[in-house]
């Protein structure tokens, strides 16, 4: 299977990105951009989240434990010189709901992080990723 | 330095990630999702034309290499095993101008790719990424 996307120049550091049906604004802080879109480096982030909370909304209700919410955050170390990549990138999973069961819910993120999450897979080459998981009523 | 994103789970398999002043809606396709925004996954290679495309234009400038447009395609190719990884990332580099300095427009590629480009850094510790360039009255 392949994926494809295209991407063009606007003006100064704006770019689009069309990906399928989206176009994405991709921009920089000034003062080289004009802060319209996200930067590049952060869709990283963006990329793993939605990726692991995909997997983990998919495999809670295939386990059938019920949650009312999920947020996940992120955050990650960049080195000081060029190239600038991520040193370590650190996940905060929070699953709200009641009487949670915790063991499924970290089988579940285990799962995502060791098996199924792709860009985990990916960044993880590079990036040591690590998590910790908080339950919320 | 450090970054930082938070990602909101809304509904079935659509997430919110606030990336500074700009909030990405992730989605999938049918059945699962309702693809009110891209996938996680091709975030990546969103995040690598940014990337590369804003080093480029950044060199091109310095280097006062005049041009009238720039477009990226990428294709990248996806096994088929979980977890499902990009085993190779091809850049076409479209380059628009009148009589483009060949020369200086590669050296400002391929220094985005060999020494700026972090998100290339990283991708590419998974996924061996090549590239072409064309050019464009």
């Amino acid at each position: 299977m392949k994926h494809k996307i295209k991407t063009s120049w606007k003006d100064q550091m704006t770019f689009d990105s069309q990906i399928d049906n989206h176009t994405l604004r991709i921009d920089t802080v000034a003062p080289l951009g004009t802060d319209s879109g996200p930067s590049p480096k952060k869709l990283l982030l963006a990329s793993l989240a939605g990726c692991t909370g995909m997997d983990v909304v998919s495999l809670l209700n295939k386990m059938r434990v019920p949650f009312t919410n999920i947020d996940i955050d992120i955050e990650a170390d960049l080195t000081n010189e060029h190239p600038k990549v991520y040193s370590e990138i650190r996940i905060i999973y929070r699953i709200f709901g009641n009487e949670l069961n915790k063991e499924k819910v970290e089988k579940a993120i285990s799962l995502s992080q060791e098996k199924y999450c792709g860009v985990s897979a990916m960044l993880k080459k590079n990036s040591p990723i690590t998590y910790s998981v908080e339950y919320y009523d």
